[in-house]
C-alpha cells in the first residue's frame, strides 16, 4: 500500500480544527550568533513552544534546497517528487490565473525583433502598463486558434502568460526562444506525437502574435517558454477528507492550495487581515492553512531585522488564534530563507505542533525555575544563577525536540493523527 | 523523480572544496562507561565539533549492520540497497584489481583432491608465498579458454581471485563447490541461457588447472564462487558533477572509490602520508575521500585502546587538514565496529560536518562558561561550577546534534548543500 492508499484508508471525518501557520522562509541562520527566530522578541510563541512538540522538517530531503511548489506540496501531505508543478502553472498561479485540466499554460516574454533577428529577449522590459495595454489589445484580436482558446494574462514588466484551452493539448514542447540576441524566432517543437497539434497551435501564435504588434516596437514579437498542464493532484478531500481552506495575500500561494482543493479564502493584506478572516469562516472548515509570506520576501533581500519584524508582529497576533483553541496548530515554514543567504536553503524547517495528546519537553537552556518565571511573566528573562538562556523558540529548541528531524511531508499526517482524524491502521 | 534524477538535475560544478574523512568503524560501545571516541583524548576534534553541525547517520537503515561495500556506497550519495555488489568484485578490489564491464571476477580456493574427492576445502591453508608461485605457473599456462581471458590473482593462504574477460559473460552461475568434504568436484551450472557461455569456461578452467596442478598437492584443484560482474553504478561525475579523488591505503577501499569514478591517489601507509597526498593534490580535485583503516581493524581485534590510539593520531593530524580551510568538511565512520562486540555493528555512526553556512548547537553539558573555557584552552577540562562534562566529540554528542539521526545516503547531498553545489528544485 502507498502512503496516499493509506491516507485514504485510515482518515476520518470529525469536528476538530487543524491549524496550519505558515511563516513562509522561517528557518534562518545566524547572524552575530543568533538566528532571526533567536532575535526576535516572541514571548507568546516562547511560551507555546514550552508546552508543544518541537522538531525540524525537511521539505524534501537533506540537502535539498525547494521552491515554493515543492515546499508547499510536501506542507499539504503530498510527496514532493511525485508531482511535479511545471514552471508555467506556477507562472499562472502567481498572475492569479486558474489552470484547468484541459489548459496549458506557457510563460511569456515579449521581445524586439529588428530586421528579422530578437535584437531584446525583453522588449528592453516596457512598463507594466504598457504590457497590459497590449495584452488587452492582443486578447481582443486573438481569441481562438483552431479550436483551441487562446487567453494573455500580463505580469509584471515584459512577462505574459499565455493559456491555451482546448482538446488534445500537451506541454511536451520545446521552447520558442533562442535564449539570445541577434537571432531569428525560434518555433516550438513537439517532443512526441501526441504534442504536434499544441506545437502547431503555439507557433501560429507566434506570428498572429507578431503580425499584430508591428506597431509595438519595442514590443513586436514574444518568446515562449516553461509549457505546463496542472498536475493531477489528488484534493485533500479525497485523501483527508478534510474540508479546507486558505487564507494567503499571494496569488501562487492561493493557487498551489487551489491545486491541492483548498477554498481561497478572500482577506486583506496584513497578518491581522489573515487572523481576522480565520475567526470570521472559524465555523466553516476543519483545516485552515494560513500563509505569511513577508519573512520569506525579507529573507531573500538579506533584510534579517525586517524578517525579525514581521516573526514578531505575527507573534502579537497569536493569541488570537490560541483564543480559538484549534484541537490541533502547527507553526512552521515550508523552507528555510536565512538573511545571510538571500536564497531558500536546504535547512530543515522549525515545526511547533501544539494539541490535546503530546509529549512536549523541556527547552534547552531552560530549568525549572525558568518555567517558573516564564509562566508568570512571558516576556522577563529568566533570572538567577542557574537560568544561562530564557527559553526561546528557536531552531536549536526544534533541533533538541520530540519530534526530531522529519520529512515535512508528515506533518499533515501528525496534525490528523493529533486531531483524531486519523483510525487505526491493521487489526 | 528518483534521488538519482534529482541530484543529477539540481547539481553544478563551482570551485568549493569537499573533504570527507572516513575513519572505518569510528562509531563504537562503551567499555567501563565509555566508547572508544570518548575515551580517545582528541582536543582538536572536540574544539571542532563546538563549532559544527553533528548527528547520527544509518549505513542502511536502523538495526542494520553492513558490510564494507554498502556502506560506503551509502557515504558517496547511492541507495546501498539499490546496487549489489557482488562478492566476487570485493574480492577482487581487496587485492587491487580493476573490474571492468567486459570481466566477471570469482572468488577461488585451492583445494586437496586425493581418490577423486575433495578432502580439504582451503588445501591446508597453504603459505601465501606457495600461493604466489602456484598462480604464477598458472598465468604463465593458461592465458585463454575458448576467447575468453583468463587472470588469476593471489590472495592470502590459499585464496585467489579468478578474472574472466570476454563478450558475452554473465555471473549467473551456481557455486563450483561441494560445500563439504568427502565429495567430487562440483561444476558450475548456468542459471539461464544467458550464462551457459560462462558456465562451460569456468568447467574447462576447474579441469585444465587440475591437470595443471597434478605435482602441486595439497593444491591440486579448485573451488570456484561468488561470480560477480561490475555493478552499472553512475559516476560521482555524472551524479553529482564531482571532480573526485580518493586517498586510501588498502585495495578494497580504492576498489569501491573506482567503482564510483574517483581518481585513485597514490599514497603511503600512514595518515600523515595521506594527509600530506591530500595537500599535495588539493588544488587539483573538488571531492577528496579520505579513508583511515585502522580503527575499523583494530575494534575488529577487540582491541579497545588501540582504536583509541589511531583515533589519537588522527586528531592530531587534523589541524593540518584544518589548516586547508575545506569549505565543507565532515568526519564520519562507514559504520560502526566496537572492540566490544569484534565486529561491524549497527549503531549508526558519529557524523561531524563544518561549513560556512550552518547552525551548531551548544555541545550536551556544555554551557556558555565551557565554550569559553575550550576556546581558549583546548586540552584543558572545564573548570568552575558550571561546567560538568567537558565538550568532547562523541556518539552522545552526536544523537544531541541538529543534524539528528539520519540515513547515510543522505550525507553527500548535505555536503553538497553546504558547498553550494544544488541549485534550488522546483520554482
Amino acid at each position: 500500500m502507498d502512503r496516499e492508499e493509506l491516507f485514504k484508508k485510515i482518515s476520518v471525518e470529525n469536528d476538530k480544527k487543524i491549524v496550519l501557520l505558515v511563516l513562509d522562509g522561517l528557518g534562518g541562520l545566524p547572524v552575530n550568533g543568533k538566528t532571526e527566530l533567536e532575535t526576535a522578541r516572541t514571548p507568546n510563541l516562547d511560551l507555546l513552544a514550552a508546552e508543544s512538540e518541537l522538531g525540524l522538517s525537511h521539505p524534501i530531503a537533506p540537502g535539498i534546497t525547494p521552491g515554493s511548489g515543492p515546499a508547499h506540496l510536501s506542507l499539504f501531505g503530498y510527496d514532493p517528487l511525485k508531482y511535479e508543478i511545471g514552471r508555467g502553472i506556477l507562472e499562472a498561479l502567481g498572475v492569479g490565473i486558474a489552470v484547468g485540466k484541459k489548459d496549458v499554460a506557457v510563460r511569456g516574454n515579449f521581445a524586439t525583433l529588428e530586421n528579422g533577428l530578437i535584437v531584446d529577449r525583453r522588449a528592453g522590459r516596457i512598463a507594466t502598463e504598457k504590457n497590459r495595454e497590449i495584452t488587452a489589445v492582443l486578447n481582443e484580436k486573438i481569441k481562438k486558434i483552431e479550436d483551441v482558446g487562446i487567453r494573455l494574462t500580463s505580469g509584471e514588466e515584459h512577462r505574459f502568460v499565455l493559456l491555451l484551452t482546448g482538446d488534445g493539448l500537451s506541454d511536451a514542447l520545446t521552447d520558442a526562444d533562442p535564449e539570445a540576441v541577434g537571432k531569428s524566432i525560434v518555433y516550438a517543437r513537439a517532443k512526441n506525437e501526441g504534442a504536434e497539434k499544441t506545437a502547431r497551435i503555439v507557433n501560429l501564435f507566434i506570428d498572429r502574435l507578431t503580425a499584430e504588434l508591428t506597431a509595438f516596437h519595442p514590443a513586436n514579437t514574444c518568446l515562449l517558454r516553461g509549457y505546463a498542464q496542472t498536475p493531477a493532484i489528488p484534493p485533500l478531500k479525497e485523501l483527508f477528507k478534510l474540508n479546507a481552506a486558505a487564507i494567503a495575500v499571494y496569488p501562487m500561494y492561493k493557487g498551489l492550495a487551489q491545486l491541492v482543493g483548498m477554498e481561497i479564502l478572500s482577506t486583506g493584506r496584513t497578518i491581522e487581515d489573515q487572523v481576522r478572516t480565520l475567526k470570521k469562516h472559524y465555523a466553516d472548515h476543519d483545516f485552515f492553512f494560513l500563509h505569511i509570506k513577508k519573512t520569506d520576501s525579507y529573507g531573500e533581500d538579506g533584510n534579517f531585522s525586517g524578517k525579525v519584524s514581521v516573526i514578531e508582529e505575527f507573534d502579537r497576533w497569536l493569541p488570537e488564534v490560541l483564543e480559538l483553541r484549534p484541537d490541533v496548530l502547527v507553526i512552521t515554514g515550508d523552507h528555510s530563507t536565512p538573511a545571510l543567504l538571500k536564497a531558500h536553503s536546504w535547512h530543515p524547517n522549525p515545526v511547533l505542533l501544539k494539541a490535546a495528546f503530546q509529549r512536549p519537553m523541556p527547552l534547552p537552556g531552560r530549568s525549572l525555575d525558568a518555567v517558573a518565571v516564564a509562566d508568570r511573566a512571558p516576556a522577563v528573562r529568566g533570572k538567577g544563577k542557574a537560568v544561562h538562556i530564557r527559553a526561546k523558540f528557536s531552531e536549536k529548541a526544534c533541533a533538541g525536540g520530540v519530534l526530531g528531524n522529519f520529512m515535512a511531508m508528515d506533518t499533515l499526517p501528525m496534525m490528523m493523527a493529533n486531531a483524531l482524524k486519523f483510525k487505526k491502521y491493521g487489526a
